[in-house]
């Protein structure tokens, strides 16, 4: 059966290479796409090639690009390695792109995901030109069923000139109705309070408001989302989500937290999806998840009667958890509901619900300034995302890592970290294999302390204590002592040695 | 006639000493007061003689003080004068508690304005033993009539064991009906949407609820609020003035502002106070404020017609405007609204009006980082106070100071900053008396360059731009050009020499 039930669309169907024809090659492309999941796979790559034989020609072919977050190499990869992106937004994780950015070849503007719609639609960003969407199906009263992420879409859809269509048959029917998109969204003076107060309730439609005439094409698909294995926890991993636990356990105890904690905020990667794991065997039931993307862990604590329900902007599983969610997706669906990302991520309803926000980090320096995005001051890895977002509005925000990476030779815990995403005031949680530091209601001082104590590798722990003694010395003030000749000593070794230790 | 009607409070009053012999040496007080309107004048000066006797005496007295923000002399001043500070939370200016907390003698967190109440709720600080209000007077139902801050009252009156007021008799008895006391707030997951929208509305009652049982003691006062003169605006000031009102009038032809503005926050200070002013002859009308301290500038705009309605938590005025202000409150009243700063300062209010945020800065890195507290990345000045809360949630998010303080010796811009409170993604508008840099859309690198070309003091123009070159050249990454051994240089040599400037 066709997924596209409005005749006018089917007439609009075409291949890749004749839909990436229709953009014009300075101008700028907003795309679907979340982590991986529900971003166009067919035209990116056919405009690629458009621009590789562009460039061939002499001709200059250069986007600006607007996703939702990260997406898969047949997107960025793509057009990253075609030298096609002159300027991205808001995210990147792409290897290829990465390198680009980090030559200095390609502009990347980083920023908070909560904030790209409501930005676009302010203007500075300037007009966008074309949207690429990936879409589960066309209704046939044009209204379109959206795909496994929801991002950016329905702005892209209602700011583009023109509308570019993928329908993947690969996303699953089933995912119809799991989407709640809301329409309540304004500019100032006109907004009105999100009438969000629970993680499942639904404040929206199922279905993102196209005008067909806006559609220029329509491009059919069955391929996968790039659904990347995860790491069996490691030790490290585990020990950072038994020190969770406890922690959540001595909160539920002072009656701090209830025992059903309250909506979990849990950031992309292998140490969130191992306090995820940690959780199916702990004490706490009846949990909500309000977060940004649904992972293998939260499913397996769904699994577990442990996570009622979970709201999202997207999913992002492995291969194997994609197959088990397409298989039971009926236990499911009513279970999971996917938001655009300015209502996934909106510091309004984080506030509001209270979540606890757990997210990885590069490095935390002694006074708890957390770097989530720079290596060494300057090196992009990846981007802030929404860990700003959830961060500064959350009940408990809390940042975890292993306290040491590249086999030791980069200490977590730093003197003074060279690039800050998350300010001491909105890190209230450290973690690290070695323990926990709970910050909140600390001086800088007092922080200082109890991070080095509890979080530092034994390695760096001496040199640390050292730093922190002289700087309680010497500093030229005694709120957040510092020595400013050597506090990014250890990244200076690190750049001409490949190792921070010293020798 | 008296300003007590409730006959059993009336029997609670007693003197200044008796009140402050009721609070105990070990314990957590939390004060009325913010940037020294509204703070208690006469316990606290009884309490700091009764902590200076107990010190005589060899016995300890060291207490944990909570106010809104900044006090006046009478109760930082004396109490750190007394060292009967242990620790202090959320903002200080007072400059001799600033030198205790320099030297490392009193421990001090610097807190995000608007967590403060909903953080005391949570509990982690502790409990709150004492609540010591200023308030205008007290009605016959025991409902306590605000005084001119609101601040984190409600919240001490309703966490404290016992609750100590001062009425002070200078306040205006027509301050009564101006205050708008919410009680909507909950802990999570009970919390519901604020349902503000528009600056002027009122969505609390006039009055704080107080339990009359709680209190143990009232004292009567007659002192004025420590109501400091501004400077009258140097060059600098109304070059930066100049500068935004230029930004303001482009983004209104461009249609990215309506012709009345958004409401305007604006942060404490002569800056702050020169922009309102030259509002004052610029072509905006029928605007609104939304901020958290209402200055001198605020109430000019209003009594020229500009300025149709203000909301704030504070008043912070000049002698001079406070005279005009009493003298004529009933042609005020009516256009100015005073609630907690919770509410002032909320971020989902602030995100929802589309604030335009004002706030000074100490410095700025060349990549748009912002430091707003800390010289030299280690001695604290004030602290962040609410320009976290606003810049991170505003329409448009500006930062303004002079291109270099002491006489040339220090650059506002810097390569970098040895301590941020405002990431780059928070920082959109950059202005000194040099020019102004919109950064908005920008990666890091675009904005370097703008930065440098429009804010910085053509003596350091060139030393920034020769650092920027070789970053670009040298950098570990192309993302956030750096060159982390002499990052802190020019800091460095301030520490060393006085002066930034190479000899």
């Amino acid at each position: 059966m066709s997924r596209i039930a409005l005749p006018s669309l089917q007439a609009k169907v075409m291949s890749a290479e004749a839909a990436a024809a229709l953009i014009d090659p300075a101008s700028t492309v907003g795309m679907s796409g979340f982590t991986g999941s529900g971003y166009p796979k067919a035209v990116p790559l056919a405009l690629a090639k458009r621009i590789e034989a562009a460039h061939a020609a002499g001709d200059p072919f250069r986007l600006r690009v607007w996703t939702g977050a990260s997406t898969g190499p047949e997107l960025d990869g793509a057009l990253a390695k075609a030298d096609g992106i002159e300027f991205r937004l808001p995210y990147n994780s792409d290897p290829i792109a990465r390198d680009k950015i980090n030559r200095g070849e390609m502009d990347y503007f980083d920023m908070h995901l909560s904030q790209v719609a409501p930005m676009a639609w302010q203007g500075f960003l300037g007009p966008l030109d074309t949207a690429i969407i990936e879409v589960s199906g066309i209704r046939a009263d044009g209204s379109l069923i959206p795909s496994s992420s929801v991002g950016n879409n329905k702005t892209w859809i209602d700011r583009a000139s023109k509308v570019i269509l993928e329908v993947n048959r690969w996303q699953n029917p089933a995912l119809e109705g799991m989407h709640d998109i809301y329409y309540g969204t304004a500019l100032p003076p006109n907004r009105v309070p999100i009438p969000l107060t629970r993680p499942d309730q639904r404040i929206g439609e199922p279905y993102f408001r196209c005008d067909p005439s806006k559609v220029v094409a329509v491009v059919e698909t069955d391929s996968p989302d790039r659904n990347l294995p995860f790491d069996a926890p490691g030790e490290d991993h585990k020990a950072i989500a038994g020190h969770l636990l406890e922690f959540f356990r001595h909160e539920v105890a002072k009656g701090r937290l209830p025992s059903s904690l309250l909506p979990l905020q849990s950031g992309v990667g292998n140490i969130a999806n191992a306090v995820m794991s940690g959780l199916v065997d702990g004490p706490f039931d009846n949990m909500t998840a309000y977060t940004e993307v649904l992972q293998d862990g939260m499913l397996e604590l769904m699994e577990a009667g442990k996570l009622l329900t979970a709201s999202a902007t997207a999913f992002s599983l492995s291969p194997e958890a994609a197959a088990t969610l397409n298989a039971d997706m009926h236990r499911f669906r009513d279970r999971l509901v996917l938001r655009p990302q300015e209502i996934s991520n909106h510091p309004e309803v984080i506030r509001r619900l209270g979540c606890i926000a757990m997210n990885g980090m590069i490095e935390a320096d002694i006074h708890g300034a957390v770097n989530s995005t720079h290596l060494m001051g300057s090196r992009i890895q990846n981007g802030i995302g929404g860990s700003g977002d959830f961060a500064r509005n959350a009940y408990v925000s809390i940042f975890m890592a292993p306290s040491t990476a590249k086999g030791g030779k980069i200490s977590t815990i730093v003197p003074k970290t060279p690039h800050v995403d998350h300010i001491n005031q909105d890190v209230q949680i450290l973690v690290t294999e070695q323990g926990l530091a709970d910050l909140r209601g600390l001086s800088p001082r007092q922080r200082a302390e109890l991070i080095i104590e509890n979080c530092s590798h034994p390695d760096y722990r001496p040199a640390l204590k050292d730093y922190l003694a002289r700087a309680r010395r010497d500093s030229y003030g005694q709120q957040s002592p510092t020595l400013l000749t050597e506090a990014f000593a250890w990244h200076q070794r690190f750049v001409e040695t490949g190792d921070m230790r010293p020798k």
